[in-house]
């Protein structure tokens, strides 16, 4: 009888820990913030300024009414579009060995500091990725570091989903700067 | 024996139940559309047209070949780009202290009615909220409502995802919008 | 005492599994890549010219210094900025009745070859579909194929997650292209 009810006991409590575990709720509980992919990559951008064809990785496309395409406009560059393709290295160096390129579009959109918004892709091709990685989000550069989404990704990052923190790493003028990209996904397939 | 028969039926009944949960039909089924977290805010986007360099908050920055940039274009504005830095505010008062920022891009992409497509971010920053929220979709803006998707977030609303209902609650010529926005998250970490 | 530490054994299996179904990492590895909804359609983009105002689904609305907006920019059309509206059918033929409608934006992004970056939905409307999906990705236009990724959806398509292989079904001169797209949902709810 001890023994009985020792079990009809332990087979309770199965069932209620089993039954919270079915709940929306208690699985949304269980979602830890722990990435399950950590990357860092930098990319360059050398932005077409008139003089600079052969060397240049951006260019303006679109300004506002009082802008030009090969001078970044006043009022914080506000209304810039600017389409990039840019290196990826694996160290802080322009000249190393590219691993991939960003491509996207970001656009100058504050007019009283720089601030940006990103659409882009890291498509990574090197012995150790294959794939792309997908990132939308507000750029508020003249913060250290700022967050961007991870929203999707391909190949080696099939249906990832995270988080990038954007640092500037070098800032040369209105032409060269570099950002570093600290990749944590939290979602990995 | 009536009990050895009872405790062996009550585990070949867990162990069917636990095996269902476990497979990934079962996990897909789960998900509720029960939002986790329920928001509403307006922006308010005042476009330059020339004259309101003062007060606008956003600006045509590409055009079509027919188009120009202080006037919105013929066929309904189709071809049209917008840069916007929108105040946020809680209630539908311009004058109401902004809570955040909405920033990013709208392009009308429709010749034949007023449709658009956006990808922005509500960049938060009071007392309440401290984090940026992304979206992204189309806005066939003569209806009353329609649905936008949140790709991502950060800060307070790292990683989330959900559907944004959009409303135009003010429409005053063609320099004024106010917009409603009912953000419903789905997934909250 | 067999029949006890029969049970008893019993009973630690199952806790030593649920437990382990309840880790974060067991989630995680959960995940297959068996889609839960296969879709294909097709899109056609009739680019405007200076002469097709009629027929053309979409215009260049931004371009770098050295473009215009009635032709495709040289050095691959990088940076040209293209702001669309395009029928999606489902089989290959431009005339066939649309389900609905792809609209957003692409941008030429590299100087070496054609290259793409695309942000759009699908706005479907038909008996069958009532929904949007929306894309965002690199587009490397002279491989065969290429993926990019669901971002979201709304409607039919709420919460969707998943990935679009794009193939070009044909292409016309620089006026009219037809992509194929392969749309696999990973995440339905």
């Amino acid at each position: 009888m001890e023994l009985t009810r020792f079990i009809l006991a332990l087979v309770f409590f199965l069932m209620m820990t089993v039954g919270s575990w079915g709940s929306p709720n208690h699985w949304r509980k269980k979602r830890v913030r722990e990435p399950c992919k950590k990357l860092v990559f930098y990319f360059h951008d050398i932005i077409y300024n008139g003089h600079n064809s052969k060397n240049a990785t951006s260019a303006i496309v679109g300004t506002p009414a009082w802008g030009n395409r090969t001078i970044l406009a006043g009022q914080n560059h506000f209304g810039d579009v600017v389409v990039f393709d840019d290196p990826i290295t694996l160290d802080n160096n322009l000249h190393s060995a590219p691993v991939g390129r960003a491509q996207g579009i970001y656009i100058y959109d504050k007019k009283e500091i720089f601030t940006a918004w990103l659409g882009f892709s890291f498509v990574l091709n090197s012995t150790q990725h294959k794939g792309s990685i997908n990132f939308a989000g507000a750029d508020p550069l003249m913060n250290k570091t700022r967050d961007i989404s991870v929203i999707g990704g391909t190949g080696d990052f099939f249906m990832t989903r995270g988080v990038a923190t954007l640092s500037t790493d070098a800032f040369e003028g209105e032409v060269y700067f570099r950002l570093r990209a600290d990749i944590n996904l939290f979602e990995c397939w």
